[in-house]
């Protein structure tokens, strides 16, 4: 694991006056770009060769510091080259990472291998990344959260069989009792022992995905210990196939026969707002996630978060995952904003803006370093 | 019932430069104190205990007068306490009567009780929260409504069963027969002979929430005798479990298996937008529901309130309920603004503010006891 | 075909500095008006006398010449007649094609009587409205599209099968093998020869429509040939029943008991923003259609256009349908802008508004002859 002190050694080099927020073209950038850019940031686009002409079709959203000016690369684990890390930091880049960035670099090698300053907590890559820790996180902050199951053998009730590593939701299943699983995994010829899954009880009720951010400095929001939290909006994703699967209007018999599976690809997000009296569990929800980040990684969770989860009929939230950066719903939101970011900031505060604020708070404090590692 | 005469004394008595707008902190609080505060007016909190910290997380929406500077309550009612109301009336404040304001408060306190001016036509409280009465009224209207049975014995097609008092939703069920009827109640362990409800006939097809406004001042709008009917957006509401069951697949047989019920407990909102061609009949439902209230309980409907409906594929448009008051749903354009807000003032108007907005009209033209009661 | 010349003549005879912006009260009648207006323009309202209070309650949206300053109408058709053409022509006027002013005009009537300059290419009337040429269309772009049947023998998956000149999907139908097909036909007292229909495979995923325009001058978006594609947002459709018939947890069976058919009228719309992904392919299928036109009704397509697309949950994307023109969806939008739009102008950029932009451009080159015909 790279030290902090490394990374603070860099940060001091940087002239604070000049600093460039960069991501990989990819899942947020353009929220991010243009939120850095409304922050008054140069910006830099690392984007993978094929993907420059589409990027540079967002005329105000294209970073400033794109390809040609800077090499544009073939895959994204060339940023890990010494010479790109190097034009990086020469350009006194702070990286956003988004979870594009994270699946298709390797937390191992941000851990590892990357000597660039990076917004948040760079350890809370293992505690995202790592089932087995992100569940210890999850049960250490008190949440409610769905019933796991170790063995097929022991599903009581509706469960839902995710695969380890598995993009955007692809491939996973419902099953209600062993002999469903075992169908389902025949069906899809899988062979369960060479397959890294979990089964967890399925939640019914309705999605939600809160939009948070925690911050030192803030003064804005929910105050815990010494910080901030805000939810600056929320969102629903949108699944295919399963989302409209029901206008057609199949059986399970049906479904079987024209060999049509239920998929849970996420293809997009649709903004909506919670009851308000939700507005209070949810910043509940976030202030316990925090207090138990806090405990297990100081100086625990920093910056973007969302707590991914399912709101009952009895008004119960579950909380099934969670992605420790920003999520690709907050797109939805920018850059007009949602209710709960004008709440509490009296303007448009999108996740993207959001992010490239709290490092102008941290330049203009000259505590830059407690939101980047 | 207060006079309104009783009312007017107090209006008469406030210093109309130094109106404080109020609500209870829940359902729609932040877009009212939202919208008051960019009209210029000083907001008032009336907010439970526990949920002070919460609003005060609301930077830039949390009301003006807040806890500790007036006192919080332990329960909604306590806002009933003649000192209470003294300390509104202190502040010169006006209440906005939310759904939850209502429900929590009772409709019977607001009509006898409570002694502080009312945004809107006090006596709408008896009509919307009297099933008989709202009945009376739509039919007085000539919308169309679903039809309703009185007995179980009658249905006679798809019908949703609603129970009185159920907040947000909670416990409703469907049936298409008498025998799915008992086989529901028994399933859910209800006393039909204990228990009041009513049994509506389902209309099939999509629900629309439009956020309606009745003035008699805005002169934008749909000119209805003397006033004028503005529609400022639409919502659909968010019900769980019943708005994501499909996604679990299930049979009803298997659904009852598993010990799963449908449930229509309202979480949140989305937004939407009719086709166009519809304004056209919303308007011209509007315009009925006015009318019919003018000659009711004149002087009728005044301030937000919306026709729930469900649109079919004939694009007839059924209501199976009227909020006489602001809905929830309008919380989700707030503050930016749907697109028919847009159009009839030329800037985001969402409903928090046009409320706030009707009561500056009314200050600035010496009326304002014509739409406060 | 009335001539490109004819139009320019007529256009050449325009006073630049005097352009209206008119449409047909319908539609996206108020998106357009409302974008024309911000961009400076003066907007002729053609409407139907029985809009015309409707269309007038829209107070800041409502067009600058309106009844009673120019005629309303008693049928769309009324706008053929000479007289009325001439008061087009007199105020220096561009009409915007909307899909309800092609449905009700006619597009023959446009093509062969309609002597009033039309933003866009008239030529592309008859590649959009006429099936088997939209389909030569659309196999020469290359794109993904569901596969079609001829026969009702030939089914051998699940298919919708669509109705000629079905208002909003009005009567559409699903089945999945011969049977299926003449089961629904017999329920809904169809003569299949006698009616024109076509079968195409029902491709499953989530809908999502494009927001797409060409231009060849805005040199933002996506450089194609001579010009420019921008994707300035996406929604998805709300169609009535479909959407919500699986809250009612029929059984197909149960349905056809209760005498319930699925329908797929379309209502209205909903903002939805794809993953950043999907950008890319988007933009692709844009090209393609693009590039197709180009080379089969050269200048092409001009200005608005929507590829209608269900993305799989491989993330496949089919277009199942060409508008080419604006499509309602776009409303949701206005005026606030989608996330796209802002990021190629860096304001609210929504579709009504780019449409005048457009117009604006070609004036201020000198150049509105290339998106005018």
């Amino acid at each position: 694991m790279i030290q902090k002190d490394e990374i603070n050694e860099i940060l001091e080099k940087y002239h604070k006056e000049k600093i460039t927020i960069a991501t990989l073209c990819s899942h947020s950038a353009l929220n991010i770009t243009y939120g850095a850019k409304q922050e008054g940031f140069r910006t830099l686009g690392i984007c993978q060769t094929e993907r420059v002409p589409y990027y540079r079709a967002f005329t105000e959203a294209k970073p400033d510091i794109f390809p040609p000016d800077i090499p544009s690369i073939e895959d994204p684990k060339d940023m890990l080259n010494e010479k790109f890390q190097e034009i990086l930091r020469e350009h006194n880049t702070i990286v956003v990472p988004t979870g594009s960035f994270v699946a298709y670099v390797g937390s191992k090698n941000l851990e590892e291998n990357f000597f660039v300053p990076v917004q948040g907590n760079r350890k809370v890559l293992e505690w995202e990344g790592n089932r087995k820790k992100q569940k210890q996180w999850l049960e250490n902050s008190g949440v409610k959260i769905p019933k796991e199951f170790k063995y097929p053998s022991d599903i009581d009730r509706l469960c839902i069989t995710k695969f380890y590593g598995a993009k955007g939701g692809q491939g996973f299943f419902l099953a209600a009792s062993e002999k469903d699983f075992y169908k389902e995994i025949e069906k899809r010829k899988i062979d369960p022992k060479k397959t890294k899954f979990v089964i967890q009880e399925y939640v019914l009720g309705s999605r939600l995905y809160p939009h948070m951010h925690f911050s030192p400095f803030s003064e804005r929001g929910l105050k815990i210990n010494d910080g901030w939290l805000e939810i600056l909006g929320y969102d629903q994703r949108m699944e295919s196939n399963i989302d409209e699967l029901h206008r057609a209007g199949l059986s399970r018999k049906e479904m079987k026969k024209l060999g049509i599976e239920e998929s849970f690809t996420v293809v997009g997000n649709r903004p909506v707002i919670p009851r308000e009296k939700l507005q209070i569990p949810y910043y509940s929800i976030g202030k316990k996630i925090v207090e138990a980040s806090q405990k297990l990684f100081s100086p625990g969770m920093l910056g973007a978060f969302c707590p991914e989860t399912i709101c009952t009929k009895d008004l119960d939230i579950y909380v099934f995952e969670i992605s420790a950066r920003i999520v690709a719903g907050t797109n939805i939101w920018s850059p007009t904003g949602a209710p709960e970011g004008w709440y509490i900031w009296g303007e448009p505060m999108y996740m993207g803006r959001r992010i490239a604020r709290e490092i102008k708070l941290g330049i203009e404090r000259g505590e830059l370093e407690k939101v980047v590692y």
